[in-house]
């Protein structure tokens, strides 16, 4: 059974390491507003929900490796810490090309909406525009996150991502998870239910 | 296009929201070690990588809800409080039932490796027994986590569950993610790959 120490491993390694076990994770599609105007859009699978009450979402942004060997702070987290908002995207299997676009190094002054085809509509309470395509979209309040802990007022869903218009159904949602290297997941065919377990006291020695 | 207006929900209704959207959710199941050294075991879906380098996880234990209406610290967080230490494995899907008998509300002073039919095996620098049946486990060095922030020190294995030694093959890792209600999904059938993007700076206008 291999035994890895991490102290012993470049960050590089360690990474390969933890994006191919941690698995599969969901995808948070940030817009962002630089200072200047610039609408950015990114890929973060480095995210969950951190608290429900009070709602809260966590996404870590690492740095970028540079062509030199260094790494510069990526720009949606320069952009959160200059601005303090965002908004939060689910992807669909139907955005899965379009979301990878968006994760190449494009220049902070070229937005990702404009490069990669996307529509931008304004939003309801924050300055940075929503995905007009993405099925559902969590926009902070004016309570803004510090960097990558962004507190939630607002939930967005299109028709086509709910039944009941309350939350997201699987099935209509249709997501992709991130997995390692190149991979990802659509959350379709493998889906199964598992009843919520109650404890037998006379089973509990 | 439905607009949920968080604060205008109770929590119950803002995590049926928060667990059908952020999808598909890594599961982290943790063992920790009681003050009086009963192991326990439980799942955990708000979970994933906070930082590569230092080498962090993150999980977020809710508080458990209790049929008084009131709510109580999960055993693992207070264990956590208590001795710092824990060791988080990843499920795959041979053991989606196990772990989903773990994440019973078991009595505090029953261990769920006992109640669920796991093997205990001692860890190398942490006092919580790993799951001998998991395929990858992660175990936090003596300058344990705060509450839900895991810095990592090791990570092991099994043979079965790694094609290279070094990190895990997803197709033989077969691992299980966290959906919304009673969902999960086998990450199996929908991997598919999506070449990381390059900048053409010639389409970048």
């Amino acid at each position: 059974m291999p035994t890895f120490r991490i102290d012993g491993h470049p960050p590089a390694e360690v990474y390969k390491l933890l994006v191919s076990a941690v698995v599969p994770r969901p995808i948070a599609w940030v817009s962002t507003l630089s200072e200047e105007g610039i609408a950015n859009l990114a890929p973060y699978s480095f995210f969950n929900v951190a608290s429900i009450d009070p709602p809260v979402l966590m996404f870590a942004p690492q740095m970028a490796p540079q062509p030199d060997g260094g790494a510069r702070t990526k720009d949606t987290l320069a952009n959160l810490r200059a601005t303090g908002e965002c908004v939060v995207h689910i992807v669909p299997h139907t955005l899965a090309d379009a979301m990878n676009q968006t994760s190449a190094a494009w220049p902070a002054d070229t937005s990702e909406f404009e490069a990669c085809g996307l529509t931008p509509v304004p939003s309801e309470s924050v300055a940075p525009p929503r995905v007009a395509e993405a099925p559902v979209s969590f926009g902070d309040g004016p309570r803004a996150g510090q960097a990558g802990f962004v507190r939630i007022a607002l939930a967005h869903l299109t028709d086509g991502a709910t039944a009941n218009g309350r939350y997201a159904d699987t099935h209509l949602l249709d997501p992709v998870g991130r997995l390692g290297g190149t991979g990802y997941v659509r959350v379709k065919d493998g889906v199964f239910d598992l009843e919520r377990p109650t404890v037998d006291m006379g089973s509990a020695k």
